[in-house]
């Protein structure tokens, strides 16, 4: 059960949304200005920087629904999203992309810990200085969502079903600034 | 030295917001609904939490800059930014409050951290649902800002007047919303 009474028992951050608009509405314009655009990274690409660092969070929720969208994404290979979060190293993504996830990682842990050489060696293979900035920004507003989420005890389906669905439905129709928490 | 070349060498976030105006507006959104209202939580109190977690997170520009707002609005006691950074325990704040900072420093750690016992504690001194659901939004939010911040490697002056004069000017004109980063 929540820590807090939310108005309606909504699963994940949707609850949380509902609970509170004024706060959910820059939260949602940020996730759609982060995760919606193939400009320089993919939708593909952003959505698994998301899962990884919500999987290195243990965020059941996060790392379900992204991962769901990740998934939807990666059209070539069912398996992709497994693949990254049991081992991004040798996981069938571009070189630039883990070094990305490199960097997410570190981020994870602390903004302090992205190293000068993690930076270099993903602009050596092609990272551009927005590709940086985006994945960092995305690793570490996931080190928010992740938090807002657990923080408060939200519950979470175990259903994958569920998340499929509800991808599929971010990724054709609604994406996340306009969508609706119910 | 920044990790990517910012279009202005502004301070601390300050320069990211000006690289990337796409995030800028939702973020700058974010920090205004958070902390820029008296509704439940006072800015000061809003203020605090976020400069308390920014000094859990060692971000050198965040802590100064929120700590010099939360100062501001403390005019009571010239040290209390100083007192609760030193031990928020035996800071001349009310009990709820400190209910509220260990919520806030779990959070910070992880959101899985918080207890049922914390919440249920800062319920009995008083807090409301949107109380514990702002400081934890706020803690979380400023382990996103921390992260953007450090793990692009920004500069961050060491002057505390320039802190001083912009906390000013953030509490009585710009607030965060409609702050140029300029």
């Amino acid at each position: 059960m929540a820590h807090i009474t939310l108005t309606e028992e909504l699963p994940g951050i949707r609850g949380l949304l509902a609970f509170s608009p004024k706060t959910a509405k820059p939260l949602n314009a940020l996730a759609e200005a982060l995760l919606r655009t193939d400009e320089g990274l993919t939708k593909g690409e952003r959505e698994l920087i998301a899962t990884f660092v919500s999987s290195l969070n243990d965020c059941f929720f996060c790392k379900n629904i992204h991962g769901a969208v990740a998934q939807y994404y990666a059209t070539e290979d069912e398996y992709l999203v497994q693949k990254v979060k049991a081992d991004y190293q040798t996981a069938p993504i571009s070189d630039k992309l883990k070094a990305l996830l490199s960097i997410a990682k570190s981020v994870q842990k602390g903004g302090k810990f992205v190293t000068e050489n993690q930076v270099e060696k993903a602009k050596a293979l092609g990272a551009s200085d927005f590709e940086i900035h985006d994945t960092v920004l995305i690793a570490a507003a996931f080190c928010m969502f992740n938090r807002y989420v657990d923080g408060l005890a939200t519950f979470a389906p175990d259903n994958p079903a569920m998340y499929q669905a509800r991808a599929k439905k971010i990724a054709e129709e609604t994406g996340y600034a306009n969508s609706s928490p119910n």
